[in-house]
């Protein structure tokens, strides 16, 4: 009868324990993106504005996000052990073993936009004339992490969708500065250099745009239970319509 | 009675079901990962050889890798759902949770070589000064990561620690591509397409290195049970130092 006691005593406490677990997994997970946001943040700052120390921050801050990356993975990895979850929890833990995965990589090309700034600055700084591209596709790449971030705390597919379609602008606005840098460096071999510093941020900033759509997918996948990874978001109106399309 | 010899059947079918299905599931990530390392090939050659049709294999073939991510993913979340694994069988799960992570975007730039493949052949093909260095990176990336398969397919953490130090080679190499292209565009603002081409094939190359590296790195999880994702490789002689370092 004690036994039987013990078990149900442990189950319940398990039963408690596991929502504030995942509950506090779930916070950790947006600290994590918060920190990544900041480190872009600086690094893109610190770029525009030759602040060294600023881009170097940028630079230095990538290890506290790695090493959140391990904290929740170790801890996913703990709750999968210690629990046999039910399908929703299950599917919660998965996505966030794989926005982690996300999120450190926006630190690292954070990081390496950070470097960019750092040399750029040693060099006496951007040319003027290169600022409105890296402000603009800056401030869409920004925007839509950040949308991406808030669609995983509501878990809002609609908005993750909304968050995967930005994307293809972004990409677009990236393609778009990558012909005007070419164009700039056939117009006269000395902006060579500035042009391809510029390319590298930009293709960085596209890359942390594939992360943030990324994150969206994963969203979707959690709250929708399918996998719409690789499927084409062109035309689409909402999810049902995504949805069919996968039928 | 009969009751209790369900179970018992129950759980001794679940047993030898579940070693037989991680058997499976390890088989299918390693033909997955051959299909992405044959794609690559393709992109590869189809660029050398001015072979716009093996370009456009490369292209195509990628749906086919995205398929068995979706079909491989969709296993590891069943597997997990259906049992409550113990720690090493988790491990297994969540490694291939990653591997095929990496792998699918093995096939997303080998997609993306086949692409300025198939424009640069209709461009009348590569100048042959440019030829050595796509083929001296692209075999070492190429082999990187076959020996990263191989280390996923005999669980060898050792071997896995020489394809992380590889990829040390691989991103030297490739900075010193960069800058070999700068010059060329600074010599003669002619050279600027065709060296915005090689350098979008090598940054491609140098991205699947990455995706070598991680999947080893994955392997040293699985195998060692420690991250040591984000920890340098540099000056490590085995495993055991390189644990020691992380207690």
């Amino acid at each position: 009868m004690s036994d039987l006691i013990n078990v149900i005593n442990a189950t319940l406490s398990e039963t408690e324990n596991l929502e504030e677990t995942l509950e506090t997994l779930r916070s950790k997970v947006l600290a994590m993106g918060g920190l990544a946001e900041r480190l872009l943040a600086k690094a893109l700052k610190g770029l525009q504005t030759n602040d060294s120390a600023l881009a170097q921050a940028a630079i230095s801050g990538d290890s506290e996000v790695n090493q959140q990356e391990i904290e929740i993975d170790l801890e996913c990895t703990r709750i999968l052990t210690d629990h046999h979850l039910e399908q929703s929890d299950l599917r919660l833990v998965l996505a966030i073993v794989r926005i982690i995965s996300d999120i450190e990589r926006v630190g690292d090309e954070s990081e390496k936009i950070g470097h960019i700034g750092v040399r750029v600055a040693s060099e006496g700084g951007l040319h003027e004339r290169y600022k409105r591209q890296i402000r603009n596709l800056g401030q869409s790449v920004k925007n839509n992490l950040r949308d991406a971030f808030n669609t995983f705390a509501r878990m809002d597919a609609e908005a993750a969708l909304v968050v995967m379609k930005k994307d293809k602008e972004i990409d677009e606005d990236y393609e778009g500065i990558l012909r005007e840098m070419l164009t700039y460096m056939m117009e006269d071999n000395r902006n060579i250099r500035m042009c391809m510093d510029i390319i590298w941020v930009v293709r960085a900033l596209e890359r942390i745009g594939d992360h943030a759509k990324n994150i969206a997918e994963h969203v979707i996948y959690l709250v929708e239970g399918r996998d719409i990874r690789h499927v084409s978001t062109q035309g689409h109106k909402n999810i049902d319509s995504l949805v069919s399309e996968l039928d």
